[in-house]
């Protein structure tokens, strides 16, 4: 059971996915604060409970704020299920990290990940952060839009991407050519390392790696940041090019 | 005095400003941990001092790790001097932000700003957060390498800003031309909301309201997030220019 107790999440988890949700709990005297949140599951019939401040204490052992929504735990997509359905999405953007540990920046990456659309985040299974309640919180239900697959292998996952068509960039500052210079359109994906940049295995699987030009005195992007920016720059161009194809 | 707990703010410190830096102080027992800053402060003729721990924990009441550095308090620029002189500037990127509370939030902007290379950060006075130690310890040492204006009146600056040949873009999710649309090369001023989007007054000073074309059913970017791909977008343009320019 995953536990949702900021207001964003809790609306976009309730909206989305209401088959998935349990029960909202509410602390009384506390009912205005969480009227939002209250009107909105009266629409969408999902059971909510007023209870007295000592019963929530005690239902919520450390509880974050006054009101809080029970969800089934973020159901991961299967990878080979995931592949064969992506294979005949148009023009996907998948994204890879290899190894984020910090749940602050994966919540980041899947708030952009939601707003910018992107066609699925793959991240493994071992050694990496997976999509904890703080994510959830951090993404503002962020996580409630976006295809996520936990991989065993990623080296060998990306291969398999490789295989059904699609290009792997990787996203490094060491990069050797900026990132506007490499088509992006088409079936991609990008390819992120943690804050010491992509390892070794993960770097020569991608078919190029591709920096974001930085100042030589201070180069170190944080990769939340470079996320969002190689996506809008995917974005960017096939906006581009579904425009001037309609011209 | 601002004190500093992070390594990588602590020599970025003493890398860029050793003129503002007071002294270097380590836990004794740390000595190992912290080598690399005990080695540039010595590069760098910094007075550092290593002392017991009881010592350390009786000078810094609140300790965030075993080494602290001791430096004044950033510095902002005069808004007049900045304008005379980011005016003389070859193509500026400077950005404002119109009310940003949260220091992370502040702290990634500034970290983003270093490595793009924003030719400087305009916050407002009042009802906004300053460079604090938060902010510098989020930023990586960012801070050090970003001219920061604190103005009393934004909307009023940014007037004087449009008078000395600077064009001021707005970014809001309800702006009318997406991001890579505008011409943003020449001086620029790029305007940020706080998450609630562009107050009235700020967005009506603005040339033109740009936005970052985001899905319709999630689309809430984190500014931090906005301020890095448009930092980005117009430094593309420029490079692009130059590059085309020689050919």
């Amino acid at each position: 059971m995953q536990l949702l107790w900021e207001k964003n999440s809790i609306v976009q988890s309730m909206g989305e996915h209401p088959d998935k949700v349990h029960r909202l709990w509410v602390e009384q005297g506390f009912e205005h604060i969480s009227d939002e949140i209250i009107k909105e599951a009266k629409r969408l019939g999902i059971p909510f409970r007023i209870i007295p401040r000592e019963a929530f204490a005690r239902k919520f052992k450390s509880s974050k704020s006054h009101v809080c929504l029970e969800r089934d735990e973020i159901a991961y997509a299967d990878p080979d299920v995931f592949l064969r359905k992506i294979t005949s999405t148009p023009d996907p953007v998948v994204c890879a990290f290899d190894g984020i540990y910090d749940p602050q920046n994966l919540g980041n990456i899947m708030r952009s990940a939601a707003c910018l659309e992107s066609s699925g985040i793959i991240i493994p299974k071992d050694r990496a952060c997976g999509i904890t309640e703080t994510v959830a919180t951090v993404s503002r239900g962020g996580t409630e839009h976006v295809t996520v697959v936990k991989v065993v292998n990623l080296a060998r996952y990306l291969d398999e991407m490789k295989r059904s068509g699609f290009f792997c960039y990787g996203l490094d500052e060491r990069g050797s050519v900026p990132l506007w210079e490499a088509d992006l359109t088409g079936p991609v994906c990008l390819v992120f390392g943690n804050e010491s940049g992509l390892r070794r295995l993960t770097r020569e699987t991608c078919d190029q790696v591709l920096r974001i030009p930085t100042s030589h005195t201070f180069s170190s992007l944080n990769v939340a940041t470079s996320f969002a920016i190689a996506v809008y720059e995917a974005k960017r161009q096939r906006l581009l090019r579904t425009h001037s194809s309609k011209l």
